[in-house]
């Protein structure tokens, strides 16, 4: 059950993600531009969702962007190749086995990643082995418990929690975000600042009522349907109510509030 | 008992509300200044927190500071006194019996207030008949169901959620924040614009840890202890672990997130 709900794996799961960061782009990386020369890894690349960003915003960088799974990488490749990105190497690995030698890295860069890992201070610890001394790592994620919406309601939580119970039940934490701080910090790295990365939609911006209120969250909530009635944490109807209640925020006079946390430190 | 809480009526409150305007002061109010001349209405301005910002940014615009309460009007006087404002008439008066006429003001400026009516359209739509076509009306309100934390707790929630209560119960509503938009919409205000102000909390900044999470958030929840056992909604040791929880989240490791909102919008 772990495998059948983590995002990234499945076609639609994928559409929204590239939604998702077509969306959010300038909210969670303008900020973000490496030197030329600069050597970059990207733990956990995905499908590559922030990859092509990443990479076109700094396009005298190297980026060496790693993910576990065979067919996220594909993917990812075929996406850096539409782009005809030029500065990214592709290449499979698991962040707790990686092929690298100390201090090969500039820069390290990791989104939406240590929310699926059991153990997501010693993947920093292992990433930071990795930079060299002065090198930066900058963090990217989400955190459910940072959702809230007008009308409230609370099938409309419920249905989140599933959410978050399912990703507790695989190992991961999907109220990571406002840890970034403490993980870091405990991980080793110094001058941590996280910064808040909100994302208010209300009617008077309906590009983010559909591409973020409905396309991003809402359709993440619903891919877990079957995963959680399956796991016995909610009937049909009280989840398609929830869900239900979550497409509402999106009409005229409703508001959806979520978000996201980076975090960057240096290598001491 | 509505009475009994709400906060800015006691002295303990108005050293917290003092403190909090201190610390949140550009976060709020770095935006708003209005230009020489102008005529403008602050709307329940209480012991004068927002007050003595408010009429240093902007001048050479004249305000006009009402609240309904006496008590904390004279307070304000001082404070206004103290700061040598020159710039502030206050004036005792109901938002629902304003002795002005209709386009008295150019701006009208309301924060922390409509957390605490039953009908915080009705205000906004009276006060919007105060403003000169084209005139502007500021609001800033909280959200308590904006708050969250690390460690996350139960109990603390628990506590939260008991002022929230009390809050409903006097007729008013901490939650409100969230829906400045669609409320400014409905009291008629044109090209309303609403962004969040996330107050976010981390050890790297002492000076927020001590003057927000524990001097202004903890403190205030802190201040419903006897309303909420009063009323039934709680009992002390269930509540003072809440409360505990809360100033855990001002340790080394912890981190605190709480939300305003600002919105702007214009008479037609």
């Amino acid at each position: 059950m772990s495998e059948a709900y983590v995002h990234g794996y499945h076609p639609r799961a994928n559409e929204r993600l590239q939604d998702q960061a077509a969306a959010l782009v300038d909210l969670l990386h303008s900020d973000t531009s490496y030197p030329p020369g600069s050597m970059v890894l990207e733990a956990g690349c995905g499908v590559g969702a922030q990859t092509v960003t990443l990479a076109q915003r700094s396009p005298d960088a190297q980026f060496t962007s790693i993910d576990v799974s065979a067919d996220s990488l594909a993917e990812a490749q075929r996406a850096a190749d539409a782009a005809g990105l030029t500065n990214v190497q592709f290449r499979q690995a698991d962040i707790f086995a990686l092929p690298f030698a100390p201090e090969s890295f500039d820069h390290v860069f990791v989104c939406f990643v240590l929310e699926h890992l059991s153990r997501p201070v010693d993947a920093l610890a292992i990433l930071s082995t990795l930079l060299r001394p002065g090198g930066t790592m900058t963090v990217i994620e989400g955190d459910h418990g940072s959702t809230y919406f007008h009308p409230d309601s609370r099938a409309a939580h419920m249905a989140i929690q599933c959410q978050v119970q399912l990703q507790r039940l695989a190992g991961g934490n999907a109220l990571i975000g406002r840890q970034l701080y403490p993980l870091m910090v405990e991980a080793g790295l110094e001058a941590v600042h996280v910064s808040p990365r909100m994302v208010y939609v209300d009617s008077s911006k309906p590009g983010l009522v559909d591409g973020f209120t409905r396309k991003t969250f809402t359709a993440m909530i619903e891919g877990v349907r079957e995963s959680a009635i399956e796991a016995g944490m909610t009937d049909p109807e009280a989840f398609d109510a929830g869900v239900r209640d979550l497409y509402r925020t999106a009409a005229a006079d409703g508001v959806f509030c979520y978000t996201f946390f980076k975090g960057v430190g240096r290598r001491g």
